[in-house]
């Protein structure tokens, strides 16, 4: 097994187009008022294996509906994915329905394939109808854009409230070869860690089943998108696709999937990270380690809570180091908590230990908490060896704006 | 039986102390730096039967550990119940239980009664260790400015952030005489459904065998207390505490349960609206009601994920009628949602039916959420009779202001 970030998997530039075989685009087509890029185009020159993870969120989208529907279809063979920005195409009922099919009909036209093998994604405003004619000059307009430098535009046009664009690539070598990974995401309101937190674009010119593409996508994101939050929420639209075209002619079976789901880390972490860095006004990322916890999931849940926790987030962000709101969100999220050996540590300052407050260090942890990047450590204080890590943000008064002015 | 405003229970003017036989007092003691009043005392003339529904947080605070071993001991029998605002006296080990239990033994010694008989509270910043100095001459000036008229002092020296005072009361008349409740509470963060919420106390001139108060209480408060938000949170401290010290001379048993939860909801849901109406930054109230679930629990959970959710919470805040983030909302909050038979209303404007949009409606409904008093209808179109209502408030800026800002 290669670790993440080892030997064999290192970071590269460029995002969706640094694998071979991958042609994107990004065009603006007017379905955004304000004239920025909304429709990105990712194609496979050659048909790619293909995986999703889509959200969990009941309200699901028409494009969610499509996109399953041609993945089960077609035994997870795809050539090409749609994605437009600036309308969810979401709560539209059987028109919306009709427009996703259109998108993909659309762009299977401009691509020579057939409906099934595009997948289709759209993000932004929930309830509003698709304006079909400027999707579909979009679509057109894509498609003679398409190029293997396009990743960046592709990434530009999927963005709404992001206040940028989100790429990063790998390139893992092992004895059969070397092969790379891209990916593009966006995301910046909504985001919760119950998946599909955003929208994620991976490709890889490895070789792989649809199955073994499946399982190595939903571990790795587990460990990156699954484990951020801006704010709790969970979209009706979110999702993320992977696609393998083999380009690089390496080969991937049950034996390299290790070194696939650390290849695909490499690409999935940072865009995860990227996502809450970017968060809506957000000013810093909160990395929450949770341990001491009787089971991993009893770990996950106190992170989850202590990264949705609006009076930490607060706090983080007026840089008060108020440790009581940690315990109090881990006793709240967990029936498990120890309080008298808990242990709250913000950075590499302790605060609290064994059911004692160590108050006269809030001054150097207010100091600490002046960076971008800070680290918060909770010990249940069960013995256990739970643990597990997320990433969220401040909560700032520009979230509060951005978010009261979103349409109106 | 006799419904909350009915004509048998109505609301009168005053407090804890409009009941007969109790005595209240609030001073300031220096706990608070600002000299704002921060020690409560009140007191029956009589013993009363007690009964107190506590916070589920697994972080209970020093206060409530002592105040459950009191109830238990004595069985539900308390002359008075001390109150300190400014200081949690949570997260603050051993050092916590002493000062708890010596703020009890201090009140008994003022008021001529066992340590047992008296009930005690905190609320403030966490993990910081009580002034017990000043404590102590607060309550002796506390115990020496205690009269019948009391109670609107009492409510102003348990608040923190809240901007205004919270008191109520009312008045039953049955076929045995006339009795009153009049209640007090505090709480404006850190607000959240899962019991107790914020610091309420209750009292009645009825008599009541603490066993049914206890019930009584528990589905009182199951009804108001536990059907507010502010930001989702629960606290180390919260709790509610009845007491029924019979100086009407009107005694209630079995056959008058629903009365006494009538009176007793006619006085805890004006505290409980007044709590949302005065949450940290709030400039709206918003009440949810959520129909058409399978079951009412089902409606409960998706009501309170609509209540926390800071996208729906901003939307208010802005005016903007985003209806598409309740429907988003609604189906990560449960797995029973029938999405081409919801029906979404922003006050009396329906925005979405039958999985449909009427977005041409969205100026109205923008108009109509200029208002204060938000009302906000989602049926989940089961077909189900569930039904659920919540009360919440709008996220601001200054809401992060505040929590941003607490300490330092």
């Amino acid at each position: 097994m290669i670790a993440a970030g080892g030997k064999g998997v290192q970071t590269i530039a460029g995002g969706v187009t640094a694998p071979a075989g991958f042609r994107a685009a990004g065009v603006a087509c007017g379905i955004k008022a304000n004239g920025k890029p909304d429709l990105s185009l990712l194609v496979s020159d050659t048909v790619a294996a293909a995986a999703a993870v889509f959200t969990t969120n009941v309200a699901q989208a028409a494009p969610i509906v499509v996109s399953r529907e041609h993945l089960a279809a077609s035994g997870g063979r795809t050539r090409a994915v749609v994605v437009n920005s600036g309308c969810a195409n979401a709560c539209t009922g059987a028109d919306g329905m009709r427009d996703a099919r259109e998108m993909t009909r659309l762009t299977a036209e401009s691509v020579g394939c057939q409906d099934g093998a595009v997948l289709v994604a759209s993000t932004g405003v929930i309830g509003v109808k698709l304006p079909m004619a400027r999707v579909a000059s979009g679509i057109a307009a894509a498609a003679s854009a398409l190029s293997h430098e396009g990743g960046g535009d592709a990434a530009r046009a999927i963005m709404t409230t992001d206040p940028f664009s989100k790429e990063a690539a790998a390139e893992a070598t092992i004895a059969a070869g070397t092969f790379r990974i891209g990916g593009m995401a966006k995301g910046s309101g909504m985001i919760e860690p119950m998946m599909a937190t955003m929208l994620g674009f991976i490709t890889t010119d490895a070789r792989v089943a649809p199955e073994l593409l499946q399982r190595a996508l939903k571990a790795a994101v587990d460990d990156t998108f699954n484990a951020i939050s801006v704010d709790g929420e969970c979209s009706t639209n979110d999702c993320v696709f992977a696609l393998a075209n083999g380009a690089s002619g390496v080969a991937l079976g049950e034996g390299e999937f290790d070194v696939l789901v650390a290849a695909l880390k490499q690409v999935c972490e940072p865009l995860a990270i990227d996502i809450v860095r970017g968060g809506e006004g957000a000013t810093k990322l909160i990395t929450i380690h949770v341990t001491g916890a009787l089971t991993n999931e009893d770990a996950r849940t106190t992170a989850r809570a202590i990264a949705n926790s609006p009076l930490v987030k607060t706090a983080v962000h007026g840089g008060d180091p108020n440790w009581g709101r940690l315990v109090a969100v881990a006793g709240r999220a967990t029936r498990t908590l120890v309080l008298d050996r808990a242990r709250v540590r913000i950075g590499p300052i302790e605060l609290f230990s064994n059911g004692a407050p160590f108050d006269e260090r809030a001054p150097q942890a207010a100091e600490y908490l002046q960076g971008r990047d800070i680290t918060i450590e909770v010990d249940l204080g069960t013995g256990g060896g739970g643990a597990s890590r997320m990433w969220s943000c401040d909560l700032t008064a520009e979230y509060v704006r951005i978010n009261a002015e979103y349409r109106t």
